[in-house]
């Protein structure tokens, strides 16, 4: 089974990049499964019913979110009818959404899990716990996603060699910026720290540079909005064993518009 | 001129698995100035006089430093005394050390600064306005290397992008995990988000896995020590026109030990 | 010389009932410079025209500021130009407005400093090195009121303890808290490490209590809104020597609305 | 009932001076509980035997704790042993120690919780969701203090009002600046946002105030120690309804050494 999961889409820019890159590589690749962390699909904040639709007809079948799930209020308003959608699991128990679903490839389950972390980020519940939580509730299910949305990389190699062996995969997200060390960890997870974001290339990370740079040397407040130009797309694809749900095979997935 | 900047160097593993890949890579390229980031050298926590000699004796020609600098006392007695090791400029004046140091490659002088991020890691000094004093000191020297240590990727990028065309290259350091986003600026400066580091390849950032995630879980304190097993070497080459200063390619050097 | 400083003004119930206390004050002492933090006056963020004017018709002389600052973007438009109004000094240079006033109580004139904090709470310039210029270019200046703007306990006393002997009085802000601390230190200057607040007493901070609860325990957004019913009043009374400057006496002033 | 809580004890100054306190206060005082916040009490870090011994002989009778539980190993040895002895309840299942106990006062069952806030301090569990689950398993007891040791001001009044009418108490614990702000809540609770601390009273929350300003303007690292000189004690008295376990009054306790 190969799952393609596609880093943080900012903005309509991201979501029209996603949708043409993800044309291109359907060609070359036979994708059996497409997730997409759409925490920054509108404006760079959050998801709404639009940008959701727009990922779905261009080929993404699950969306995770983050830190940014909240900011269109939107999304309260239908996340609990659409089981493609998936918020941080270890939010307290009542949150609206889910924080993991089921879904099927073929005849196989698959089980995807956001989780978020908590150093420099959030106040949820602990990550760890609300995995082995989870993972005990699904004994029988052998192809298990996880999207740890964290800043700090020790707490997502943390979950990456805490499921090593219990996943299929951990992909980090938040930070935007693809890393270099995708691999397959000694027991069969993927894994990889941050697997990046799709949208403007030469903004920080999607946001108008020049408003970053301002608001760092300023210390004074400014609009974010998101940065014009050429575009990035990252995710990985990762290849899983049918029979046992580990990984065989993760690789890094890189497209640059030209400018 | 060939500039091989190498990731935060951690413990004695790192040390030496630093030492032995330094050579090979000198075996197949030229390397005409060799910087390393050494505050996690000792036991990962600083810097001492036994390790600088050892960087030394292996090929680094400038050490700089981060938010671990000041770890090991013992460095305190001699940072004064050694134009090689480079500290965060933006420390207060008055800090022992220095924040940038001016070495000389052939005739080419080069000017390397190190600076570090405040989100999230540090209550010093605004890094943009500590770089630009800097360079206004120093306007006849083209080949400037910034060591960026920072936690997170925005204040990275904004540095990059805040330098670019106005110094040769900025290498973020501190996360242990390299990213895939190396790339010449449009206006010749060299900049990835992060380098990565040299040391245990199965621990986290370089630390005991097991300490980390027993840490994180139970919320309680522990020793960290450095990880054991087999090792990762983290660095970039880059590639500066002698003339200009400016950088033509910058690609990661990445090696692994088998096991 | 007796100096009133008023703790952080929040909404429009905090400018109505600081203009009510303040009438009775008045009558009980003879007042000879009012201040008043006026970081939360418009819906509990930032300062505008309006209630900046209402704030001066109430009998406030000098309105002081913190981390609320640039809420209100109308601020902006006349900061520059109302030398009654002191942002932090330990913005970077070049911020609208100024960090420091001088105004007349009689012949004597008197220095009003706002600093803030950086633990948690913001990444400006050292507060420390920031007051120590100010007090420099003022040498002879011996009235000296500092508004502490600060997140934790352990910054605002070190300031305190940093100026004694050297300002008039530092009187820390922000947490809303009024503090029992309040004394003179041997060297002559009136602390008190928190002055509290103007506004809602049954509220958080202010705010609604309902919504700041609501806020911690589902970890989800949520537009806070400025409470309702009886208010508190938070000051400090402060007795200046004319001749040296120094504090001789500090009390707390509190009032409570009846239900 | 009167419960006397004590603020955080910090090193041997502390221990000795909370002693000497309760001697006299006990004198003009009938003490039916005594409580005190214990995490200081080694050097400034943490409790071990010989401290929590001595406070017992000097009267108390249940220690509480805070973000520096775990500062001595010792605890570790002997924490689960003593009932007297409370850390903070949010820890994760599995922590050594308890983070309630119930004492009793003549015949009547007085439960004492710990709570640590997660602001700016703690990755522990939900503070709110804890206390819930506490009260549910012991519906009967009405006479309950609750210490809430946190950093921010919002998060401790949160807990006060979530409780009121709940408990007999909440007591804010860590700042070690007393408060000014104790009140009977309109159900009965009693509260207050910090008790303060015992200890030097010239340090700065008790370690070496100079030792605390170098290290905020050199932000260099410097072994903190607990401060000399003339002592503070901060405590409050509550009296609870024998019959209904709620609060009928709260005074701060202070007492100051001559120097
Ligand atoms: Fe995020
Ligand atoms: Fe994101
Ligand atoms: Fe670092
Ligand atoms: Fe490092
Ligand atoms: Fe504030
Ligand atoms: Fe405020
Ligand atoms: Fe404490
Ligand atoms: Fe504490």
């Amino acid at each position: 089974m190969n799952v393609l999961f596609i880093g943080d889409i900012v903005g309509l820019e991201g979501q029209e990049y996603a949708e043409r890159v993800l044309e291109e590589v359907s060609r070359d690749h036979q994708l059996d499964l497409v997730i997409a962390n759409g925490e920054n699909a509108v404006h760079g904040r959050g998801l709404n019913r639009k940008a959701a639709e727009r990922l779905y007809d261009a080929g993404v079948e699950i969306i995770t979110l983050g830190n940014h799930t909240w900011d269109q209020h939107e999304l309260q308003d239908f996340i609990d009818e659409d089981a493609r959608i998936v918020r941080p699991c270890n939010y307290p128990p009542g949150t609206p959404g889910r924080g993991y679903t089921v879904c099927k490839v073929g005849s196989t389950e698959v089980l995807v899990v956001n989780l978020m972390g908590r150093t420099f980020l959030s106040q949820l519940d602990c990550p760890f716990r609300t995995i082995d939580a989870v993972l005990k509730q699904h004994p029988a299910i052998r192809h298990i996603i996880v999207d740890m949305h964290a800043e700090v990389t020790s707490e997502k190699l943390a979950m990456g060699w805490y499921l090593d062996g219990r996943v299929s995969a951990v992909f980090g997200t938040h930070t935007h910026v693809p890393t270099a060390d995708e691999r397959v960890l000694p027991h069969g997870t993927a894994y990889i720290t941050d697997v990046g974001m799709v949208g403007p290339r030469d903004g920080i990370l999607g946001v108008d540079r020049e408003i970053v740079i301002g608001r760092l040397i300023s210390q004074m407040p400014a609009r974010f909005s998101v940065a014009k130009g050429p575009r990035q797309f990252h995710a990985v694809l990762c290849e899983l064993s049918d029979e046992t749900g580990r990984a065989t095979a993760i690789k890094r997935v890189t497209k640059y518009e030209s400018a």
